[in-house]
């Protein structure tokens, strides 16, 4: 058997009604990864990147952590962020839908969440392992 | 209608049985990096980020995009990779199994594709328009 902490879990979010002045600021997309970070226990291993895109002003951010990564894009003319939380073990899920309401304005946040195998399949090790 | 364009595309894929020599080497990523880029038309718009962990010396790579972005994180003592590549537009796929068996020498590959709609779910803007 592979053990459960071998799966990564990865989180797809969009948050959408998001307020677009936020959307499009540093320190409140700053605010976001700070909040994750201390409240996922997140370990970033060097400083995060941060790009401003011309008008409307869309940001990207990225931070690599020792758990994987953290990315975010946002598009203050549609109202809405695209977020990407990876971790290569296991960990409870953050309060998506009320934390980004009150860190972005959103009003309607789609959580996807999978698992990330990369000690490959399960059935196939498992297999091997138990001949 | 909200034009298919609105749409972005992101791939999370899992490579197996790759090289684990590698999987720990910097050159050998950034050619994968370089050649995804060259290959998918890719528009890079600050330098990729590099992380080496200790032993067994797994590594992390991040480059933002004008297309959003592309991440990898290797496994040595697994011989695996996972990596993401988000895209605000939609494109063709990459031949991820054929590059990454021949950049890698996967032998295993998992590719997840699914759309990513940062505009708002289509029915919800869709049925305001037609009104």
């Amino acid at each position: 058997m592979i053990p459960a902490s071998a799966a990564g879990r990865e989180w797809v979010v969009e948050a959408f009604g998001c307020e677009p002045g936020r959307l499009a600021s540093l320190s409140a997309l700053h605010a976001l990864f700070d909040a994750m970070i201390a409240e996922l226990a997140l370990h970033p291993v060097a400083p995060a990147q941060w790009h401003r895109f011309p008008e409307p002003g869309g940001i990207t951010g990225m931070v690599m952590l020792a758990e994987s990564h953290l990315t975010v894009h946002t598009f203050p003319e549609h109202g809405s962020a695209c977020i990407n939380l990876f971790c290569c073990t296991p960990r409870a899920s953050w309060a998506w839908r009320e934390r980004l309401g009150e860190l972005l304005g959103a009003d309607d946040v789609v959580v996807r969440e999978f698992a990330r195998d990369y000690v490959g399949p399960v059935v196939r090790v498992g297999a091997g392992e138990a001949r």
